[in-house]
Formats: C-alpha cells, sequence, structure tokens
C-alpha cells in the first residue's frame, strides 16, 4: 500500500523550521510494509490545503496528515479535509464538555475559539489525544470508489507520535496486507563513501530484494538493509546473509552490525575489558567527551576528562612541559602524546587520549594548515600517535577529529 | 509570486534522510519576495515525479526541482520536466565533450550512462555546475498561458546552493517585481514560549505587515520579524520599531537581537570585560565548552575545563572534598560551588563555573529526582548557585542545563 504524508503548517515553509515528524512514521509505516510515496508540505491556507490533499487522495491508498488541529484561525486541517471530501463537520458534544471540564481545572475562561477543537469531521472515528487539548480523527472511506484511510494528528512530537502509535498503527496493521520486514543497521567508521560503495555495489546490488541505503556523515557510515516478505524467516534470512557479506567484505571498518553509535561501541569495550578512559581535548573543545557522556550509564567506564583550550591550561592541568609547546608547537605529535600521558597520569585512566589541533578559520601557519589534527592515545602497552588534515568549515573539522578519535579508541580496544 | 520546492530522491522518503537544501533555498527566495506555498518530496519514479510537477505547475510561478540530474538509471528529472511539459530532450555535443574531456583527465573510461548528463530539455539554458559534473538547466517558459519558471538543480548540498546562487538568483530577481525585505532576530534565553508568545502576541499583531515568527527549542526561543515594502526604508522602519518594543517587553530575557548565538554573546561580554572563563562539567560532559569552543576566536576568553564525570576525579581534578561528596551528595549546590571555586583556582580564571546534575534515565534518589541540576557560578565578587528541575529525555536535561549554565554567566557578566 502506498501512503502521503501532508504536514501542515506555514511555519514549515520558512527558513527555519522542517518537518521531522514524518521521519518518525515513515519508520512506522515501512515496518508494516507501507511504503511513502510522497511528502508534502503545505502553509496554513485552506485552499492550499484542499489542494493538496485532493492531489493525495488521487495517488495514495493512506494519507497521514499532521499538524493544523490547534485552537487558532490557522488550524484549518479539519475544515480542509471536510471540504476536500464534500463532508460536513459537526460539533461533538462530549468534546465541548471536555474542553470546558479541563479549563476549569485549570481554572481559565475557555476562548470560543478552542470549541473548534470540538468539531468532528462526518464519518470520522475520534482518536485520544493522551498529552493534548485538540484529539486525532480517522476516516476509512470511500473516494472514487476506493478505499482511503486519512489520519489526523497533531502536529506537535509529543502529541503526534504517541498518539499515531496508539491509535493509527493498530488500524493500519490490520488495514495492511500481511507482510514481514527484516531491518539490518550495520556502521562503519572513517572509510569513505565512495570507497565502501565501489566495494560493496558488486554485492548489494545482486541482492534484489533486499532495500541497501548507504548514507555517510563526517566519517560515519551507516548501511540500512531492509527486506520484505511473506514470511518473516526468509526476510531475516536473505538480510543477515548480504550483512555477512558487508561484514566480510568492510572487515574492521565496521564498527556495529546492531545499529549502535560509535560512543556506545566505544564504552561497551571499555567494560568488556573493565578498563577506563579519560580525554583531554584541544581543538575538539568537548566534543568526544560530550558524545560519550551522551550516552546512559557512560560513568562506568568513561571518568572525564579535560577541555584544554589555552596553552597554559595544557600545562597547568594535563602536565604538557611548556618547553615542549614551546619548541614543537600546541598542535604537534609530542603535545598530543603528552595530553595523552598526562590525562592518563592525572585521572589514573587505563587508557588516556590527547586532541590537538587547528579548527580554522584562522590560526594555522606555513606548515600547519587548518584541519591538521594530531591524536594520541595512551595505554599501558604504550603510545600511538596519528595525524590527519580534515578539509571544510570549523564545525566539520572538530567533528571529523571527534570521530576519528572514537574510532582510533575502538580499534586499539578491538 | 509563488514557488513550489521539489526535493527529487527516494531516500527523502526513508526515516533516514531528510531534504535541507530546501531551507537555504527558501532563505534567498523570501529576500526576493517570493513566498513558498508548497514544498513536495518525491522519489526515483518517472510517473510520481511528472505527476508532482505537473501539480505544482498548476499552483505556482516558480518551480525549483532538486536532485535527480546524476548519471544513473534512477536520475530522472530531465526526463519527467520534458515528459510534464511535452518537450524534447537532446543531447548536448559541446557537454558530451566536456564529460569525455573529464574523464581522460581522470584518466577513466566513461560509462556509457554518464552521456545522459549532456541531455537538455528542448529551450532550457544549462547552467554551469562548477562543484559536479551535471549542469542545471533554467526554463522560461509558458504553460498554459501563464509564465513559468522552472530551474532544474543537482542535490548535493555542495552543488545545489552555490549554482543556485550564481545562476538563479541573478534571474529570479530580473523576474520578480522589485521589494525590499527587512529581517530581524531577536534571540531571548530560558523564557518559556507560552510566556514569550503571551507578552509579545498583543504588540506583534498590531503589525500586520510584519510577519513574526516564535521558535522555541529547549530554553532557547527565537523571533524573526520579516517585512516586505515597495521601499527598503520603510520595511526596515516597521522591523526595527517592531524589534525595539520586543526588547522593552521582554527585558534581559533578550539576550541578542541580531541573531548572534548565546555561546557567541557570552564570549563577546567577557571580551569587552576582558575576563576568562573555566569550566567544571558533570552531567552536561562537555556540552557546554563544545558550544563555546564551536565559536571561532574562543580561546581568547575561553580557558578551557574540565568533565569530572566520576565522583573520583571531581575531587582528584577540581578539587572538590572527598567528605562534601559523601555528606552532601555529588548532585548538590555544595558540591557545584567547589567545582566552580575548583576550576577558578585551578586555571586562574576570572569566572568559574560547576555543574552537577541527574540526566537520567538512571541516578535518582528520594530526594534527587532525574532532571535535578545545580548550577555555581564563582567571580571575584563571590558565588551564585541555581537549582533547577528540568523535563525530558537524557538528551533534552543536559540540553537545558547547558542553556541555563550559559545563560547565567551571561547574567553575571551585563
Amino acid at each position: 500500500m502506498k501512503s502521503e504524508i501532508i504536514a501542515v503548517g506555514s511555519e514549515m515553509l520558512t527558513p527555519f523550521r522542517q518537518d521531522t515528524n514524518s521521519l518518525y512514521i515513515t519508520e512506522r509505516l515501512n515496518a508494516l510494509g507501507i511504503i511513502v510515496t510522497f511528502k508534502t508540505i503545505v502553509g496554513d491556507r485552506q485552499k492550499d490545503l484542499v489542494s493538496a490533499i485532493r492531489t493525495a487522495l488521487g495517488r495514495v491508498d493512506i494519507l497521514i496528515l499532521m499538524g493544523g488541529l490547534g485552537p487558532t484561525e490557522d488550524d484549518l486541517t479539519r475544515e480542509a479535509v471536510a471540504e476536500a471530501l464534500s463532508l460536513t463537520l459537526r460539533r461533538d458534544a462530549s468534546q465541548v464538555a471536555a474542553l470546558h471540564a479541563r479549563a476549569a481545572s485549570w481554572r481559565i475562561t475557555m476562548p470560543q475559539n478552542n470549541l473548534k477543537q470540538a468539531d468532528v469531521i462526518a464519518g470520522a472515528t475520534l482518536l485520544p489525544n493522551a498529552n493534548g487539548t485538540a484529539p486525532g480523527q480517522w476516516l476509512d472511506i470511500a473516494f472514487s470508489s476506493y478505499r482511503k484511510l486519512i489520519a489526523l494528528l497533531p502536529g506537535p512530537p509529543s502529541e503526534c507520535r504517541p498518539l499515531f502509535d496508539a491509535e493509527c498503527l493498530p488500524r493500519l496493521r490490520s488495514a495492511a496486507p500481511p507482510r514481514h520486514i527484516a531491518v539490518r543497521t550495520l556502521k562503519a567508521a572513517m572509510i569513505p563513501e565512495s570507497q565502501a560503495d565501489k566495494l560493496l555495489a558488486p554485492i548489494y546490488t545482486t541482492y534484489a530484494d533486499v532495500e541497501t541505503t548507504l548514507l555517510a556523515h563526517t566519517g560515519d557510515l551507516q548501511i540500512t538493509l531492509i527486506c520484505s516478505k511473506p514470511d518473516a524467516d526468509s526476510a531475516q534470512q536473505r538480510v543477515d546473509e548480504l550483512a555477512g557479506r558487508i561484514e566480510e567484505t568492510l572487515e574492521d571498518w565496521i564498527y556495529s552490525s546492531e545499529g549502535d553509535s560509535l560512543e556506545q561501541i566505544v564504552l561497551y569495550h571499555l567494560e568488556l575489558r573493565q578498563a577506563t578512559l579519560a580525554i583531554a581535548e584541544s581543538c575538539t573543545g568537548g566534543l568526544v567527551a560530550q558524545r560519550l557522556t551522551s550516552v546512559a550509564g557512560a560513568s562506568r567506564s568513561f571518568l572525564g576528562g579535560m577541555v584544554v583550550y589555552s596553552d597554559a591550561l595544557k600545562t597547568t592541568l594535563a602536565g604538557v612541559p611548556a618547553e615542549l609547546i614551546a619548541e614543537q608547537g600546541a598542535v604537534s605529535a609530542p603535545v598530543a602524546k603528552a595530553l595523552a600521558q598526562g590525562i592518563r597520569g592525572r585521572t589514573g585512566a587505563t587508557i588516556g587520549v590527547g586532541i590537538t589541533g587547528i579548527a580554522g578559520p584562522s590560526g594555522a601557519t606555513e606548515n600547519k594548515p587548518v584541519g591538521l589534527v594530531h591524536i594520541a592515545i595512551c595505554d599501558p602497552q604504550g603510545c600511538d600517535t596519528v595525524e590527519r588534515t580534515f578539509r571544510g568549515d570549523r564545525q566539520r573539522i572538530r567533528e571529523w577529529a571527534a570521530q576519528q578519535a572514537l574510532d582510533l579508541i575502538r580499534r586499539r580496544l578491538i
């Protein structure tokens, strides 16, 4: 079955805001074997909305509308769906009572406008919204003699998503033909996308029944495999077989075959080895620490670290000799190593990491370009240093450096 | 004039990837007084593309298509536009020569498929692409007796955006009626969106000629004012007048009236006062340091800091007495204060900040819920501590805490 998602709201036609609910809902629809063939973003104008709804009903079986169910004059989704289908709206007495009760409990006078939220399209089922005032609506109707399923959902993610899961998923599951979808997500670090595709395309193109998607972002490559079959076992078998061949091909570029993040994998290996980690960051300014501590339970293996942004702090906090900085420059392999040793010594961590580089846009010298990064990793067996030059703006260079540091830690642990 | 943006590519109909070019292009279009009334995302299927193009030409004057210009069989935008307009494609000899020359310079044999990129829609102008192989195309045609402007742009942001700026902007500027757009962006910290709107709605609704947009994200509120007039001065005057009234109303909630980020403003005030800053972070795990160091030139005022995630490091690195942690718990006002004093003492910074909290999901105790955060800020005049309880998941609690810490530093400095 084909579906279209329409996100309603003029703010999503500005340079400042983007629909994100549709990514969530697409994942849920795909899991039922329902593909999304169009997404449309439309503003708060009834004429435009009616046009978008009619266009959608002409090309898909399932239409998910998000937004435009609030109490203001700009909230027009109910009216537009009714107009597009030539149906009437009726004001639901129990909804009116619920709105009054809620206003009373908040000790506020209910603005007249709020009653709009009690308007129900003829034939629609109201979908209770546990997280807001506007209920959703569900229509299962014939349109030009085809069956169409239409959901009206509130726009705020905290209302839209749970309401979709609770009310729409079960209805869609019983409407869609039974399909079994197997999904695997492999993750690889620091391999160029073109190189990965060159290695993998000859393999995955022979699996026509598995949809393979490669997505790359600053040194992180996500490979998603999706297979839909009438029975679950054969879908899973195909996906697992292809995943196995990809793992063989990319070898230790692959850091996860279950979709984990690189920071999760680093923490997993640390815990497995009962090792602890501490980091002294200069150019990444806390980015590596921030990624590690974004994982719940990071404190079991990640002790902490330092952001030694000034040269003085590299010396006073991390114990890098001032002469070394004067001789070699702050961005140098010896200083990266001294940072790693310094943080390891001062924290008692099994592994110490030092990162120093030039994130730009200024700071380059004749021999040291913007993007130059030195990373050192020290453990009881000794120290390794790596020099890399990354391209891009300040933010990208910092992200590449953080990714490279995490991957070095992973490779040291495996 | 009205425009529609169509993003072409099946990957943008998966849960994994989203169109972002359209935000960039919307900003550029708006600056010419051209509004975006629809955005459509469509996959790599010619039938769907033709349908989307025809629908768009029925409702807007300007159509911007992005993606589907590459060399593979999935790249169908040229073919679809030609079909939708009943125009032919011809293979451009000079483009073919250019593709061969490029392949030769790379010492590769050119795959036959690549020649698709030399196909030009009858009547289209080729738009040179300095950053890739596929040129863009521009059509200025009559469709159902209306003038329509159509741009075909490559999908990769690094090609799409410069090509749009170099080739489409000048053409659109001469086609659109002259308009002058004034824009101001105000930023406020830690004010609830509903409270801001309650205060501001009575004001901005009286400026019907200024489009006011409020966007809130974890304690950061962006207020954008856009006014379009035939002459530049009166547009600017209206925007400035409204900006002035908003600043008066929100007072010191406002941290920037020129769209700067909170970290930029903190660094600006530090530099103005020739003060330096150092931070000891526990629950935010480097997030505050990472935000500050994302600003170029941060090193002039931000010395660095510590990520003292384990209790032991709070003592050994930041000098928090172990007994204090044992008595008060690591998440407590006295420990936040000791962190701030410790980092200040060890780095010699003018201002020291300590942050400790429970980001969750575990770690709560009977008296200390998930979301509880203590922040302390110390300078030569003394220390302040603040206790807040934030709601949301781990990531949101960390983001709220980082935003609160930066806002406290700002307020201490102004």
